[in-house]
């Protein structure tokens, strides 16, 4: 468990989370790894970028959560030409669907084991 | 892919999704998932209860987003007196830590190998 998740979590209320809830094909796996890093990369370089969560099961369904300062940071990203060109690609190969849904947090907590729970 | 889920998230916009991140332990598999899977069916039965994504991988790491109509059901949920109790069991025995974020959809997509991108 990432240590920094804690500190950041605690700032969440008024940032924007993108849900991003997809079913993976089971084409191309190295191509769609390989990918998903880059973009990860790219991402943490944004301005306005918050953090990410993701998990995703061996039946291929997968959430992604992307964190930004505001709309505008998060609408950018969305927007950038490398992004833009995945997305196309995972469009033709990586997904059989996805939603995608842009949220604004309201409220936050975090729980770790060692600590109790703090609301932000 | 569940049908169901392409009519849903068309209208998620203004609903509530409560993004629930988690680290499991590796203790009691069995107690956890017979526990996940009650809640689950009892979440199904609250008013205002909008759907769930789940996605765990194995890590441990998984994340959860409940979608909720409004504010007033998220919160009826989460005061649940049997969610409330197995909450108290997740931090006893499942969890290592938890974040939780309360969140509104401003916005919404959908796309599906079938049927192109939809925005909401």
């Amino acid at each position: 468990m990432p240590d920094d998740r804690s500190a950041a979590d605690g700032g969440r209320i008024g940032q924007v989370a993108v849900i991003f809830a997809a079913w993976r094909t089971r084409a191309d796996a190295a191509g769609y790894a390989a990918a998903a890093a880059a973009m990860d990369a790219l991402a943490a370089q944004q301005p306005g970028y918050r953090g990410v969560d993701a998990a995703r099961g061996d039946d291929g369904f997968g959430i992604t959560v992307s964190y930004w300062a505001d709309e505008a940071s998060a609408v950018a990203w969305r927007a950038h030409p490398d992004h833009a060109a995945v997305r196309e690609a995972g469009r033709g190969r990586w997904y059989d669907g996805y939603d995608l849904h842009v949220t604004q947090v309201t409220r936050s907590y975090a729980w770790r084991r060692a600590q109790g729970e703090a609301e932000a």
